[in-house]
C-alpha cells in the first residue's frame, strides 16, 4: 500500500473499515498554527455517514482523538496523529466476500495482490471510511489556509443527468462559498439540488446507485506555485484526487471540453486591473505549465456510482472457479457524491498547503 | 522544477527548447535488457516535428546519443542517459515574450515563480520539445514490456468535434494496435482521420489551433499491480500524464461518463473463462481500488488547443504594466494531438514498467 | 520534522514524550506475515525503562495497541499502526527548559527552528522515548526476517574505556546471538560487563553520564542487496542510525580503523568454500560499493553520554539574553547504551527488510 | 541503482568509467544564481587525476559541458545538466575482471546483483570517476553558498598513522580555509603533509595503498536547519557521504570519541556573546537533535585504502568456481584521500544548500 500524500507535509492514512481504529499522521505541518477542534469536528460532520436519508445507515461518531502534534492548541512541529475508533461494525455482513468478489470493488484485484491476506470486511483499507482521517488532515490544513486568505469550497456539479451551474471561473463571492459549507446538499442552484435528491432516491428504491461529479474552487492562492512537468500543481493534485476511492477522472478548467475548443477560445487573455496582472477568462483553471496563475484553481473529479448495490450481480467463486450470483448485503450510500464534497475540499487543502511550502524557486540574497 | 517520474525507475528530463541540448536520465532500469536503437529511433520519429503538413515546420533530427547505461547493447544496471542536441533554433522569434506573456502558455506563471530568470526561448523547459527525451525513456521501456507480452498503443480519440471510435474495452487484436504504430495519423476509423485532417487544416488557415483527446490501451498487464489510495495505478499514471504539456484532464474507463451511469451499468460483472477470472465489461478501465484487474488499462487524456496561434491576442506588458496586443510568431503545430500519441504511449510504458517493479506485496518464504 | 524511514516499507514515528500517546505506522509491510505479539512485547521490554539500577526511574508499560494492519494475527497489506499511551509523565519537571536550554539537548536548535512552538516537555519529539514505537516497527520486521534465516543481534561494544570483544567478522554462532537477546547487559565477555556496570554507577554517583558504542551484526542476508552510490546499504543504514537520538558516528567493518590499514590488509580475499564464494576476512563489514557481499553486515554506532546530568551546567536565558546556571532535574539514564541495543537491532531489521523488498535489479523473462 | 541525492535539490549522477561520457543533472537549483565556470573548473581541477606523483596516471581533462539549466550565466530554474566526455580509457586492462573479482571492489556484489550484465570496465558505475560530476553539482552549490557567507573547507585529517591537527571546533579563520583550497595536499600542519606524502610513496613502492580520513567544516550556516529523527542534518549528510566510493565511516563533532567522554565533558555549555547565543565548545559538531546549532558543522569521513593494488591477491574464478590469484593491472591512486577532499566539500555543499531550501518550519502570517 502507499497511503501517503504530499511532498512537504506528509499525510499518511491508516486503518481498515472494521479494524479497531482508523487514523492519520501528518508530518511537516508548520508549527505555531492554532487548531480549532470544534471547527474541525464541524468539517468532519459534513462527511460523516448516517445523517439523512441520502446516505448509509452506518453511524459513526467520527470523533478523532488527537494523540500528539499539538501543544496548547497549536501545532508544535512534531507529527500530528489522530485516531478514530471504529464502533458500529457488523463484520458478519461481509463473510462471503473473500470468495465472491463484488463487481466494481477492489475485492478481486486486492485478492490477487495480497494473496487472500487482505482485510475484506467493509472494504478493508479500500473503504470510503478511510476518507474520514483524510478529512482530519485536510480540516487542519483548511484552518491554516483560511487564516491566510485561501478559501476552498466544492459543490456537487452533477448527479446522473442533473447538473448544477459551474463555479464562475474568475471566482465566487465568499458568501456563496460559505453557504456551500453549511448546506446538507451543497449545490449552487437550489432547483438542481431537488433533482439530485430525486435521482438518488430513485436509485435507492431501484436497489441501485448513481454517480456524479464534484467541482472544487481554490481562491486566494498566489501566482507562481508549483513547477513544470511532473512537479506541476495539476500532476500533484490529480494524483491526490485519484487516491479518493471511486474517482475515475480529473480535469482542470475547461478540462475535456478543451478538446472542442480552438486556441483563440481556450487561451485566457491577460489584462491589467488596478495595476495587477489578471485574465479575462480562466479556461486554464488557474494553472499553466504546472504553475498557478493567480486565478482561482478550478477542477472537477468524477465519482463512479457506488459499486455496492442491492441488485443481484454476476460474479465468480474464486475457490470453486465457477460463476456465481451475488447480492451485496450491508448498508451503503446510493450516491457517494454528497459525502465526497468535503473529501475533495480536504485533498485540495492538503495540496494547497503543500504547494505553499515548496522550497523557494529563488533564494533571498542573505539569510537574515 | 521537478522533472522526475517514477517510483522504481526514475526518469528525469532535462533541457530547454533552445539550450544546447535536451536529454533524459533513467535510473533503476532492470539490467540485461536489450535496447534496439533502430526501433527506438522509429518510435521517436513518430513524435518528431516537421513530418508533414499537420505539424510545425521546425525540423530536428531528434537523434539521441546514449551516453551511458548500455553495455554491448544491453542495460547494465547503471543509469541510462541520452542527449539530443538542439539544432534548428531561432531564438530571435521569442525576444519579446519575456515582457509580454503569451496567453495559454507558462510564460506568466513561470515569470512569477522564477522572477524573470527562466528561459523563455521557445517555451524553455516548458516546451513540448521536452517530450522527445521522455519518448527516449518510454521507448526503452516499451521494448522491455513487449518482450513480456505487454502491448501499449494509443490513438487520436478526438480532434475538435471529430471522434474516433473508442478502444474495445476488453482489448483490441494485435494487428489493430500494430497498425496504429505505423499510421501517420493514428485512428481506428479511417474516415474520422480524414475529418480530423480537415479540422486541423481549417484551424491552421484561420491562424488558430484545435484541441483533442488521446486514448491509450495497455494490454497484457497482470492483475494485482498497484496499491490502494495514493499508490494507485490511476494516481501514479494521472500524475505522469498531467506532466505532459497541454494535458488538462485524465480519465480511466468510463471516466466522466460514469457520472451518468447507475451502479448496475458501471459495475463490471466477473465471469470465469477457461478457468481464469475475467469480466464481461471493463467500465473500470482496468483498475479498481488503484490495482490492476487484469483487463486492459484504458485511459484518455485531453490536450488543449496549442496556445501559440497566429491571431492577435490580448496580453499585457509586465514592465510597463499596461495592456498589449500580441501576435505570436514562430513555427507551431495547429494541433498537437497527433504528435502527442507516442508521448502518451511513452508515459504509459514508463509507468507500466514502474508498476511491474513495485516491491512485492507478499514475500516468498525463502530467498532461494 | 521528517520522522519517516525506509524506501519500500515506510516507518513513520509520531508522538512527544509527554503527549497523550506515541506511536508508529508501517506502510508497505509484506502481507501474510504472522506477528507474535508476545515476542514483540518481549523485544520491547528489552528497551523499556525502569528495569534495574542502570536506567531512568521513569516507568512505562510500553504496551503497544495495534490499531490496524493485522487480520487474524497476520499482516494484511494495509498500513500497520500501533499506539503506546504515555502514562507516567511529570511535566512540571521541565517548565524552565523553554527559557534555559539544556546543553547537549535539542532544546536550543528546536527553539530556533520552531520559534518556541515546540513541545519541550521531556524532550518532546526529540525524546529517546520515541525509540519505543521504532522498536515496535523493528520488532515486527525482525520476526519476518527470522522466518527467513536472517539473524540480527547487537551488543554493547564499549562504555567509556571498557571494551567488549568485537563480533567475529565472519559471523557468530546462533547461540551467542540468542544469549545476547536474553542478557540484561548484552556483552560478549562477562568481565567487560562488570566493568561497564561499574563505570555507569560511578557516573551516576558523580551526577554525570557516560557514552559508549553499540555493535550490530546481521547474518543471513544474501549477497546482491542494495545499490551503488546513494542507494547503498551503508548510505541507507547510516541515515537510519543517525535518526536515533544521541548517535554521533556510524562505521562499517574496519570503519575508522581502515585509515590505518594498507590495501593488502583491508581487502578481503575471496575464496571458494563448498562451491560457494566467500571471503577469508570481512573488513568490509559485509558491504562493497553499497551492495551486500553475502558476509555478515557488521557496523557500529557511537552514542554520546546522556546530556541530562545532575551537575550544574552553564547555559543562557533566551528571554533575558544573559548567562544562567542550569541543573537538570528529572529522571534520566546515566548511560543510554544498554537500552540502545534493541533500538539498533530494530533499525537494522527495518532496513534489512527494506533492502530485501527493493525492486528487482533484473526482471524475470515472463510474469508467470 | 539509486544515484540521486538531496530532498529539495536533486542531484543525479550518471555514467560508467569507460562509457562514452559521465555527467550529472541537478533539478531544483534556485533560479537567478550566477555560475562562474572558471571557478567551477578550478574546483574540479582539485579532484582531477593525473596531477602529480601521488595519484593515478590516468589523465582526463574533466571539462564539463553544460547542456542546459543556465541562461546568460545564471541558473534559470530548469534542471542543470553537465556532461564530461570519457577520453583516456584503456578497457583492455579490465577484461579478466568479470570472471575474477577484485578483492575490496564492488565487482563481486555487483555481479550477483546485476547477474553479469554490469559494466566492469574501470569499475563501471562504481568507479571513483563518478565523483567528477558530483563535484560539478557541488561546485555550483558552493558558489551559491559562498555568496551568502557559508564557507566549506576540508582537509586531510589523517593518512595511515600521520595525523593533521583537527579543525578548531569553534571555527577557523577564512584565510586558513582559503589556503586549504589552494594547497596540492590540503593539511593544516605542513609537517604532517610531508609525512603523509612519505607514507603514500612508501605504499606505492610496496605495490600497496593506504587509507585516511577527511575532515570537513561548514561555517556560516544559521541555527535551526534540519529536522528531528530521520530528517536530521546528520542523517542526510551521512547518507550522502556513504555514497562516495570507499567511505566506511562518518562521525560528527566528538564522534566515536564521545564514547569515552562523560556528559559533563561532552555537553557544550551555552553562553551569550555580544547578545547572541553561542557555546564554549562544539563537541556536537554543530548539530543537536538533527538541527544545526549555529556553530560550525564539523564531521569526518574515513576512506579505506584503495582496493586496487599491484600486489597479488587471492580471489576466485566465478566461472570455474575455483580459487585464483589476481594481480590488478591498470593505473590507480595509492591513496585516494587527497583527491577525496574536494568531493567531501562537494557533498557538504549540496547538502548544505538542500538544507537551506527545506520547507519553512513556521509559515509567515500572510503571503505578501
Amino acid at each position: 500500500m502507499s497511503s501517503e500524500l504530499g511532498n512537504n507535509i506528509k499525510v499518511s492514512v491508516f486503518g481498515q473499515s472494521h479494524a479497531p481504529a482508523i487514523g492519520v499522521t501528518v508530518d511537516g505541518l508548520p508549527a505555531g498554527e492554532a487548531v480549532d477542534l470544534d471547527r474541525l469536528q464541524a468539517f468532519l460532520d459534513r462527511r460523516a455517514p448516517g445523517r439523512g436519508d441520502l446516505s448509509t445507515a452506518r453511524r459513526e461518531a467520527d470523533r478523532p482523538r488527537i494523540l500528539c502534534g499539538l501543544l496548547d492548541g497549536r501545532t508544535c512541529g512534531a507529527p500530528l496523529a489522530a485516531v478514530i475508533e471504529n464502533g458500529d461494525t457488523r463484520s458478519g455482513d461481509y463473510d462471503r466476500l473473500r470468495d465472491v468478489p463484488r463487481p466494481g470493488h477492489a475485492d478481486y484485484p486486492a485478492q490477487v495482490r495480497y494473496r487472500g491476506f487482505q482485510d475484506v470486511r467493509g472494504g478493508g483499507h479500500f473503504s470510503g471510511r478511510l476518507t474520514a482521517p483524510l478529512c482530519v488532515a485536510g480540516g487542519v490544513c483548511l484552518q491554516i489556509l483560511e487564516r491566510r486568505g485561501v478559501r476552498i469550497a466544492a459543490h456537487i456539479r452533477s448527479v446522473g443527468e442533473a447538473e448544477d451551474r459551474p463555479f464562475r471561473e474568475l471566482g465566487e463571492d465568499p458568501g456563496t462559498l460559505e453557504a456551500l459549507a453549511q448546506a446538507p446538499l451543497p449545490v449552487l442552484e437550489e432547483r438542481t439540488g431537488e433533482e439530485m435528491r430525486r435521482l438518488i432516491q430513485e436509485a435507492r428504491e431501484a436497489g441501485d446507485s448513481v454517480g456524479g461529479t464534484v467541482e472544487c474552487i481554490v481562491q486566494g492562492l498566489p501566482a507562481g506555485l508549483g513547477s513544470g512537468m511532473f512537479g506541476g500543481v495539476d500532476s500533484r493534485l490529480a494524483a491526490a484526487l485519484f487516491g479518493i476511492p471511486a474517482v475515475k477522472g480529473v480535469e482542470f478548467g475547461a478540462g475535456f471540453g478543451a478538446a472542442r475548443l480552438r486556441g483563440s477560445e481556450n487561451n485566457d487573455p491577460y489584462r491589467m486591473e488596478s495595476g495587477r496582472v489578471t485574465a479575462s477568462s480562466n479556461r486554464a483553471g488557474g494553472v499553466l505549465g504546472g504553475i498557478t496563475t493567480g486565478l482561482p484553481l478550478v477542477f472537477r473529479a468524477v465519482f463512479k456510482p457506488t459499486p455496492s448495490i442491492a441488485r443481484a450481480q454476476d460474479s465468480v467463486s474464486l475457490s470453486r472457479r465457477e460463476n456465481e450470483t451475488l447480492a451485496v448485503r450491508g448498508r451503503h450510500d446510493p450516491c457517494i457524491v454528497p459525502r465526497a464534497v468535503p473529501v475533495v475540499e480536504a485533498v485540495a487543502a492538503i495540496l494547497a498547503l503543500d504547494l505553499l511550502m515548496d522550497p523557494p524557486a529563488v533564494l533571498p540574497e542573505t539569510w537574515n
